[in-house]
């Protein structure tokens, strides 16, 4: 039996965030599937998990944690030393990954969810576009690349040289809006499409995309 | 002149989260007032220290900062030897810190921002309440403080024993929403309010306030 498990849905953004994790680091870890079709994140004992009743929710032996970004943290930090390093033992250099962590929670995020939500999943489950969501969002995703596009002309990756947790946060919206009429705003932008190409191509990310084929 | 330098607006609650950060830590810093009325944070030399064209930005010597929880956390590590310990060397306590301040920033902050902004903002400002807004975001608030009360009952802080910047967090939204109709979902949750009576009456909050009453 493995150590960490890591509860969710091979549909939610958050779930995906923290098995990317979990690959990166070169992890063990079991999955558990919660049927959110039927309702489970909503049940007695999975609310013992997260009390928000949503997915992810982790454990590593005794120790339970929600929130994805969190969880992605505590895993970065707890297994400093194996596979891929996602954060830095400097602390000016990790400040500046610390800054880019918060533009994706605080800027992209926010605005990418309700895209992903409008274009990427409802959709699928047979619900209507609401249009004027989109029209609203798009402009404003549009001015959050236009500072990537800055940023990212004079830096490899969003939080400097290397790969780091800033940059793995973003895969799982971004996968999804390259599927929609947002990929534009994407492949507008050169420094951000270069971007876009290399993280999506890295072999964690791979792996989650290929759990979510099989499934 | 002070290596430290917080640039932002005393009625602004990302900045005055950075500043409290600062006055729990006992560091010397420079205030720099942004005259956000003049429009300051949309011109050329603020947008070289925050490119989204918002307050707080923060300097460090060389370091330039900005979104005020990567600022917090900057401070609180790099400063860690100095004033009240915000954080926790161990990192499965860090851990569950970290899961409530996801908990503040995912949760927390998206209702209580905009009910700041309807009860808090707009009235002192001369414009109308949407109190539509404000009656599909006080129900969420409270779903929210039902799980802090829950924690609360069992710790005395969000993130543990201690006073941490998972409190922290809270308490610009906290206090605007103190002076609003909202102030009775805190009242109605006794583990709640005695967590909000501890957290307010924290020197280095009251230092800030006696900063915004000053200017
Ligand atoms: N801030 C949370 C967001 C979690 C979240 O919104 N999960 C969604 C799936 S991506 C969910 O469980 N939705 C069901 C619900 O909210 O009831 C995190 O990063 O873990
Ligand atoms: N996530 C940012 C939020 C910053 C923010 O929204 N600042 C507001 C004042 S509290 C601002 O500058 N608003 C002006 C604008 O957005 O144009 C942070 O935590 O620093």
């Amino acid at each position: 039996m493995a150590a960490i498990k890591a509860h969710g849905s091979l549909i939610s953004t958050a779930t995906t965030r923290v098995l990317t994790t979990l690959y990166e680091k070169d992890l063990e870890f079991e999955f558990v599937v919660v049927d959110m079709g039927a309702g489970e994140h909503k049940k007695e004992h999975f609310l013992c998990l997260n009390p928000f009743g949503q997915v992810p929710a982790f454990e590593d032996g005794d120790l339970k944690l929600f929130e994805s970004r969190a969880i992605t943290n505590y895993i970065a930090y707890d297994y400093a030393d194996k596979g891929t390093q996602l954060t830095c033992k400097d602390t000016k250099k990790m400040a500046i990954i610390l800054v880019w962590m918060e533009v994706e929670a605080q800027q992209y995020d926010p605005v990418a969810s309700k895209l992903v939500w409008e274009l990427g999943v409802k959709p699928l489950v047979g619900m209507d576009t609401d249009t004027a969501i989109v029209e609203e969002n798009e402009p404003k995703l549009a001015k959050v690349l236009d500072v990537y596009e800055n940023r990212l002309a004079h830096s490899k990756y969003l939080g400097g040289d290397c790969f780091t947790l800033a940059d793995l946060h973003h895969l799982p919206t971004l996968q999804y809006l390259l599927g929609t009429q947002t990929k534009k705003l994407f492949d507008s932008r050169p420094h951000v499409s270069a971007w876009v190409a290399d993280i999506t191509a890295r072999p964690a990310w791979l792996k989650v995309q290929a759990m979510r084929n099989k499934h």
